[in-house]
């Protein structure tokens, strides 16, 4: 683990925050693009300026060690990313921070702190390392439970075999990012499964959340990339058996992956890797139209290319990021092989492209387009906090629609969207959109929306803004979330979209296999008591 | 449907059975290849050789027209085409067959059935056409039933819906393969699933089990195409909203995917589809040594290549197969496109192989080592007939392992399956093996025995044979099924290898689902009554 603090507040680091000048900077460059104004300054919280209630839990001796009751721990604990999240974080209210937060560093303790919580009758809350931007680890549980309880599981972080003959690897579910493939790397093979939140989320947080990485098609969520792997619930041990593939009854993977801490803590898991990649093409492609540009995408993606990277981003979203001007809407292509040279996969993507009206613009091993946009990605989080700063709302939302209905899909939830900003916060609001992801039957669109609230009434436009969009994606058949999981903030909408039988199906798995309902109350499945 | 009525004891047609000249010439040749001796002639049953005691339902008049007690109907309703199940044919042993096979026009008419069930104490088995080799449809059902009704789904059969934009189809489950794909060609669209029972069995049969099909990688089972699904379960209809991809909470897909009828009964699905290729091209590519034919495979799968073809028989097979002479072991590559031409793709392929000491035989848009293999894969089940009706055992188990174990797994399951079958039988019998399926991580070995087995003891033999096979499986660390299903015959050995937990968590959700436990009782989920 580093030296380097997390901010217990926001996005990285404690020294990754920006200066007053910086995020007026950026409020300014931002508001510019969206016609927004900023207005103030709100510096972030420091640590003195938070009170918290007293932890309502005392560890026992043999667990001690990786129990704390630190300001700082329960603070940092207590929020994920969400633009909400930033609101209180700012208006300096962690009133619902954990009354503990562990750290086990083996199944055995975790397993010996469920079994200590379910004794303290205290709730469980699952952490990985908090990048969640739906509530999934915020400590709001009901008022049935004494206490609530964060397990988060980042000392258990170790890749513990690698299998260079199958190309897969057994690892802890507690691993960040980064150092997951720094363990890798001696081995030549690579997990490259990159969410946004690489740096600052976990492989068990991955799985948990069904997350959405690198790959743009084929491998898109973590769930394919998941050979087998381990769970501890307050029943005991489930372990599914490390195979390529199985027919053999429902699978037990599939039920655990996307259950987001309800029914078990992941604790490991033998991961599908691959060569690292050795030949790479990239491409910027412009489009006039973003209908051409989807149609363009769709073509590349009902190719059977399997891209790497396959990727719109509309003229709005393009010139945010700084690597447009407005005037076109851009479609990223890239490959990449371990094994042989891809040129005639990218040819052929670069056919369909120009087929549906594209201009390719640059081309190339790597390209100056698809780096700027990748340097704004990775950026855009850490950005956001200066824009929250200067009292302008950032917020995106995603999901996913099958081809034939993404127009009229894409036009009405944009419309709601726009509407609802002007109506909740009384002027005119600025909706982009990208595709993160792109299937044979659909794509993955991912709406950004920058608006200006009116001082104090933050949170309440925040969720009239919410809440009208989440009603548009539901309505208009889309999914409530392709990647960012479901988390207490989505659960409405994932309830009114699963079907109702998969709902009292999870509720009879989770009362067997957390009988107590301790486990992340009220994310997937409503509270009971 | 088709006026030609389909055996009531085995695969196909009755205008497809062999005659006792072709029985015996075709015993004797694989005799003659596996050194084992035939011995008599049973004739396939007549109808009018068995007896079936009286039906214990009557259908009530609303429903009459939908509900057969024929002879026939239920006599044809009684077993799979397993080994154990022609052995109790030919023995004219139909004693358990089902009381009642009824044919729903309309999901109303299941659910009218599955109320009907209910109020009857009657336990329901779910049926597509009976290609089972894992007694997944007998109507074995413990003592705590007052009557067995079967529902055929096969007048369910249309393709209801077509979504040329986002290449997919919304399908009646009942629907067989050549009629799914008759009437999907006008569009030009097709699903390209195609498992070994393609004529004889079911859209919602290959859902509810997994099956394996056409893809020999990425698209290996059914549950990848499945774009969203609608089931009818005793407490209601479950549907799954259409989406490319979700993150949304574990997928409901995923849990019904497998059940094999335990859980609900499959009515509909939307299938992602793709274009009819245009663009072939195949190889055979011979090897001295199995070892190498297998790093061979290894080395395709995890080039990122994803052939539709890519399968390795061993020696033994390509003999019996008539498509060698038993000196070489044989690997099929083949790719195909609607899109684009395959040439690197293959190309590349054929470097793999070669690495690994494999010699091109033929290649080109088909080619006739390839062609002969398909011919006996599509015909071995009626061949097998021959066997049987001559005193041969013909059975076959499949399986997946990772790479890193596949040598020793291969050599102890082989050696496991010859040892059981001299002791069982007191005479050696012949096991080969290819591979159905490729993974970056693995692959799906498929096992065929031939043994001699004592007259009048082969199901006591066979049982012997089929558990200490099983058993190696599962010992040597693969699963008990990569596509046959679980069943009534793998039930201890599914047992044995999912979690056992998994085991609590489908429990409880049949108790859910289906609270008085009558759909395919004893398969997935034990008996509970």
């Amino acid at each position: 683990m580093s030296d380097r603090r997390l901010k217990f507040w926001g996005w990285g680091h404690e020294d990754q925050t920006l200066s007053e000048a910086e995020a007026r900077a950026i409020a300014t460059r931002v508001g510019g693009l969206t016609g927004l104004a900023p207005e103030g300054y709100i510096a972030p919280p420091e640590l003195g300026e938070i009170s918290l209630a007293a932890p309502r839990l005392k560890a026992p001796e043999t667990l001690s060690s990786i129990c704390s009751t630190s300001d700082y721990d329960r603070a940092a604990h207590t929020y994920g990313k969400s633009y909400p999240d930033y609101i209180r974080a700012y208006a300096r209210d962690f009133s619902a921070a954990p009354d503990m937060v562990t750290f086990p560093e083996s199944e055995q303790d975790v397993t010996a702190l469920l079994d200590w919580a379910d004794g303290a009758d205290a709730a469980v809350i699952p952490f990985g390392c908090g990048s969640t931007v739906v509530g999934g680890i915020e400590p709001v549980v009901g008022d049935g439970f004494k206490a609530v309880l964060t397990i988060d599981m980042r000392r258990m972080a170790k890749v513990l075999e690698i299998d260079p003959v199958a190309r897969a690897a057994r690892i802890q579910a507690g691993v960040l990012g980064p150092n997951l493939e720094a363990q890798l790397k001696p081995s030549g093979l690579t997990l490259r499964h990159f969410p946004q939140s690489f740096e600052f989320s976990t492989l068990g947080g991955w799985i948990a959340t069904r997350s959405g990485g690198h790959f743009a098609t084929l491998y898109t969520h973590i769930d394919e990339l998941v050979e087998s792997m381990r769970s501890v619930t307050p029943s005991g041990v489930m372990e599914s058996r490390r195979l390529p593939g199985s027919g053999a009854g429902p699978s037990p993977d599939r039920l655990m992956i996307g259950s987001e801490g309800s029914l078990g803590i992941i604790t490991e898991a033998w991961m599908r890797l691959q060569q690292k990649p050795t030949f790479r093409a990239s491409a910027a492609v412009k489009f006039d139209s973003f209908e051409s540009a989807a149609e363009g995408i769709r073509a590349v993606a009902q190719a059977g290319l399997w891209p790497s990277n396959c990727r719109l981003v509309d003229a709005e979203e393009t010139k945010l990021a700084g690597a447009g001007d407005g005037s076109f809407h851009m479609v990223v292509l890239g490959f990449e092989s371990g094994d042989h040279p891809i040129d005639a996969w990218m040819a052929r993507a670069l056919e369909c492209v120009r087929d549906q009206g594209g201009r390719i613009d640059a081309a190339g091993e790597r390209d100056s387009v698809a780096d700027a946009w990748r340097e704004a990605f990775i950026s855009a989080p850490f950005k956001r906090e200066g824009l929250i700063s200067c009292g302008l709302m950032h917020d995106t939302f995603e999901t996913s629609i099958t081809w034939d209905r993404l127009a009229d899909f894409h036009a009405n939830v944009k419309a709601a969207t726009h509407e609802i900003i002007k109506r909740a916060t009384g002027a005119p609001g600025h909706v982009s959109c990208r595709f993160t992801h792109a299937y044979t039957d659909g794509c993955a669109p991912y709406f950004t929306l920058h608006a200006k609230p009116t001082p104090g009434r933050e949170m309440e436009q925040w969720k009239e803004i919410k809440t009208a969009a989440s009603d548009a994606l539901i309505r208009e058949g889309g999914t409530i979330t392709h990647h960012h999981a479901v988390g207490r903030d989505h659960m409405p909408w994932y309830g009114a979209q699963r079907p109702e039988l998969m709902g009292e199906a999870l509720q009879a798995v989770k009362a067997r296999l957390d009988p107590k309902g301790l486990l992340n109350p009220g994310v997937i499945v409503p509270v009971q008591r």
